[in-house]
């Protein structure tokens, strides 16, 4: 965590860009040749370069870089690897990695994912589902710490789809209030916050705003900025009494910012568009 | 689901062997070139040989498999390769697989991990975190539901684990009931079960009882079977009317089999205790 909260200071971003790499959408230049040869192992390639692009493109602008790992685990274990790749290159060009896995098991199980994602490929902080309880949290913390890399957790407290509602708030008291006691207790301090954070939506604001009385001191990871629809302004009732303590994902805004503009680079899209929201992040205040 | 329905009564069995492999439990005869040779890439092929070894001596004695996501991840993209073989060998010697995966994602990325595993890795079912709502979980039975090939999901509702109490039973009503709700809400019917069904631990009786109330036509798996405490008796309040409706898993109990008797092959240490777990469980009337 104390790793993002110092890329966050050094460059002046609470920007988060998410990696989310859609094959049906990427720029046709790329797409090209493996659609010709018809060849889907040449599939996996083609991910490696559009994310190593867009990583190159907007890391001057991003805090930290967040991959999704559904969208390489479906192509298969040579998706597998170029997730690897990938968040070895981030951190190689000092760019803190989360990978957003939301995995919730125990025992373990919880330690081998703590295992794999934090240490072999090496990502700085994961997303967690806290749905088994502490025991569900507790592994990733414990080998985020062991590694002393300023590494973390981020788990699902309040998200920001329409059905968590019916989910997160269908009992009393809500769950995303058991689950932010269930971060809190956790957390170790570590400079200004805990290693302990949350995933907490700009689309509820009322309940961002409840959960950052839960966890003062604690780096809210919020999606549903860009694309899902939430302004910066909505970032707002979630952050801390400085103005810190958010970090903000942007993933297809930023990825597929060509779409708008069939001539332009995706990269360069992609960093004008990264520039744009790290600058509307800027605007309200939001920063470490 | 409907698939292991099947299977249960062709074997008269409700047993799921599952596979967790744990290289530090594994038979040394297993590893002793890998040790010797010091190196780490033959590791992949250690665990693939270990699996296969045990799904060919536990089969006969199995309704289905079960593979623990994580176990091959901590191997990497070559452990992602063996995870996606094991899978296919185990279909295609007529074991119906369930990818013990607890993702919990949404939209593209629910799909993306519902198309990875369900499809592309081919297992018949998914079990699947119900946290994030219904849009979490919808994706999932989507795919299995395009596919025709008997699947489904198992939500987790009720899990077996210590800290889930303090998580799952915390709230008025208690998440546990949110949760079986959802997967009422999801499930169609396909033959005498519905393809939306639950995980259900054996550790918490009364709540088993009243999550099979809640769901008197869901398939349940029932973890905590075995290594974790519980014996066949404790299965006992989660099945419906007609002694059916419940797959129990055990994995290290069946793996690790051969650690109780030093001289014995893995494989026969395992097929003998498949055997008297699926005899126990015959012995309290479990059966579709």
């Amino acid at each position: 965590m104390e790793a993002i909260v110092e890329s966050a200071r050094r460059k002046g971003s609470v920007l988060v860009v998410g990696l989310d790499p859609d094959l049906s959408r990427f720029p046709t230049e790329l797409l090209r040749s493996p659609r010709e040869s018809g060849e889907e192992s040449v599939l996996p390639g083609v991910v490696r370069e559009f994310c190593l692009g867009i990583l190159e493109a907007t890391a001057p602008f991003a805090a930290a870089v967040k991959l999704q790992s559904a969208c390489f685990e479906l192509l298969g274990a040579e998706g597998v690897g170029v997730y690897s790749d990938v968040i070895r290159e981030a951190e190689r060009a000092g760019l803190p990695t989360i990978a957003d896995v939301k995995r919730g098991d125990i025992d373990a199980s919880a330690s081998a994912y703590a295992g794999a994602h934090l240490s072999r490929f090496g990502a700085r902080c994961v997303t967690v589902n806290p749905y088994m309880g502490a025991d569900a949290v507790k592994p990733f913390l414990d080998e985020a710490r062991r590694l002393e890399r300023g590494g973390g957790t981020f788990t699902l407290v309040a998200t920001s789809n329409p059905s968590s509602v019916a989910f997160q708030e269908a009992t009393a008291p809500p769950m995303y209030e058991v689950a932010a006691r269930l971060v809190a207790d956790l957390g170790q301090k570590s400079g200004d916050y805990t290693d302990s954070g949350a995933v907490v939506g700009v689309t509820r604001p009322a309940v961002g705003a409840r959960v950052r009385e839960l966890l003062p001191e604690a780096v809210f990871l919020a999606p549903g900025f860009g694309a899902q629809g939430g302004g910066a302004a909505a970032v707002r009732p979630l952050l801390d009494r400085r103005g810190g303590g958010v970090i903000v994902n942007s993933s297809r805004a930023i990825l597929y910012a060509h779409e708008g503009d069939p001539g332009a680079d995706y990269r360069e899209a992609a960093a004008s568009a990264a520039k744009r929201s790290r600058d509307e992040l800027r605007e309200i205040g939001a920063g470490f």
